[in-house]
């Protein structure tokens, strides 16, 4: 049995879990043009570290809501049809990145 | 004695320093609009955190180089001028949250 | 429905699967006491954080592994009976405090 | 000019310092031991992964503070006598290293 990449979730992300993770990442990519504004004005190395900080730990919570969905989805309908391991051994590769 | 918080590097950075960190904060910016367009796309949980995983270590090497600068520049200076103190205490705390 | 929180893993380790974990705990134990040493001698700090650093990488490593036999047994067999949302939070929960 | 690989901080740690920081790794030791015992007894899996994070972040605790007194001795001291660069280079490489 082959297990094709997927291209989607297999529930897919209603409307408003689509524009709330969206509005999330909007808002990190205006702190990351902040950022660009702080280094184009030479501001303190120190008050933009606070800013990169911050953007990081915005990320990584994206990246766990993320995660939490796929388990409670993908993963959980893997395992139910059989298929768990594999979707667990993908999931705790991806969650070793995040967490570095 | 009193230490203002300071708005500025020590030694100035070049337009040649700034125009590197900008760039690769526009890369960046574009690394998070992708991933703004993976989820619009409804994408596959997965293939999204590996992409916010990259995010976050390019943001954080971003950060290194930038605390590499600053305790070269603004720390070093500090510590000739016997307010070194001060100045690693400070640098010690953002890269406490940056290693979060 | 009550669920009282378990006292062990859903499927029992086996004694291999213990003593793998166990081994690894001892040589992280060992190395910790090696860093105590280092620091007694009074070794160069450098030295030393190499050291730690390791220690974290290793129990990192362990708690991965740990994480993804919980997956597979307990959070799967949660998932089968109805009851993954729960396990699935609690998993997560316990994956951020280790990436941090 | 060779700078060989110092054996020792610039600055000996006094006895108090060495006694303060091999009384917190015993304690990090305490809590390896007791892990491994908690694997023994076959303890759930979640109440294991804790008691690593929190093992991890004491580790952590003690990097930092080591880091902190290594900044201000010996890479102070290394800044003062016009060899910075090398001590700052090294310093930011472990603490990379340690944000892992």
């Amino acid at each position: 049995m082959t297990t094709a990449k997927p291209e989607h979730p297999v529930t897919p992300r209603t409307k408003d879990e689509i524009s709330a993770i969206t509005n999330r990442l909007k808002r990190v990519e205006g702190q990351v043009r902040g950022v660009q504004k702080m280094v184009e004005e030479d501001r303190y190395c120190i008050d933009i570290l606070v800013q990169i900080s911050a953007i990081n730990a915005a990320l990584k919570k994206v990246g766990f809501s993320i995660a939490e969905r796929h388990t409670k989805h993908c993963v959980s309908h893997a395992v139910q049809s059989g298929q768990g391991e594999a979707a667990i051994d993908e999931l705790m590769e991806v969650l070793k990145q995040l967490s570095k």
